[in-house]
């Protein structure tokens, strides 16, 4: 790609390497990219060195948050005896905009995994157990329904047993092979209400 | 969104105005952004900057490059006799890529169009007159074959004419491997109009 300037070579190179982003939306996002003003893209590039260096986990769910405390955490309105334990923040964010779940959460930052060599301590669940020293009720798991989100939500589940905490998991109105994030709000809320004991 | 962090909203945000990324891929690109390493972020915003500060436009055939000269105008070894207007410095990329064409272009930054209230005088038209007065043989007009760019390439047409130098536009029909039946109507009767004999 001699024709272009180097430093647009450089931009739509790097751009092609974000998640989801092709060769030909890399060069539509460099001559926009180039083409706005130069305020604005200072602004973009400060909110992403930004939020890079200022997030981090919260101390008690370990959600993305940029503070010590995420705001569902801090919320006291909210029932910190109900833990849903999901994959990523993302997973969060899609049960959070059903707006029908009161308690709090638990990000594991991954899903149990053989073939990937993702094993227990690859994900925060010695974290979720430390949690459940304190007043805990019910553990929901509400990990995706893929064969690593099967694979932790049962060895979740035989890990809390024996400590006679009640653990349940959502109801699979959840499409199987469906990734949480994607799937709209009224199906996450009928998975929620159908959760069953395991 | 007050379940994410307020960065993690500010970078969702701004990503999710970039052209073509709505608000889920712009969800995704800030998680992978707040989990890349540090460094790299800093790179990809560096390369921002750097492309939005120094890209300009070159000075013979406006592309966008970030030199007096972009390379293609540079090049001695190219037929600087054949001038092909395009709308775009994505298009001129586009025709670079099929190596079939040897001569330099004129990028225009856009097409008359009267009802956005585009003008001759808002593309870069005076300055291709301007490039004329010098050694031409062959203007050939590639801008889209939209309203916008037929508008274009017959205003443009008409101006040169005068001058005694040859203008050309670029073939429309069906494209190369494109199955009849999906082609639009207009393309269709164009290519029925501007048959050749075999």
């Amino acid at each position: 790609m001699d024709y272009y300037s180097s430093r647009i070579n450089s931009l739509i190179e790097e751009l092609s390497r974000l998640p989801g982003i092709g060769s030909k939306s890399a060069q539509r996002l460099a001559f926009h990219i180039v083409n706005m003003p130069e305020e604005k893209v200072k602004s973009l590039a400060d909110t992403m060195m930004d939020a890079r260096l200022h997030v981090c986990y919260c101390k008690e769910c370990y959600t993305l948050t940029d503070d010590e405390l995420c705001p569902i955490c801090k919320d006291k309105a909210r029932d910190h005896s109900t833990i849903m334990v999901v994959e990523n923040t993302r997973d969060l964010a899609a049960y959070e905009k059903t707006g029908k779940y009161n308690g709090v959460y638990h990000v594991l930052h991954g899903a149990i995994s053989p073939a990937l060599g993702i094993g227990p301590n690859d994900i925060k669940l010695k974290e979720l157990m430390k949690r459940l020293l304190s007043d805990v009720n019910e553990v929901i798991i509400a990990t995706n329904s893929s064969l690593e989100g099967e694979t932790t939500a049962m060895y979740i589940s035989k890990l809390i047993k024996p400590s006679g905490i009640k653990v349940t998991r959502i109801a699979s109105g959840v499409p199987v092979g469906g990734d949480l994030e994607y799937i709209d709000e009224i199906t996450l809320t009928r998975a929620l209400d159908g959760r069953v004991e395991l």
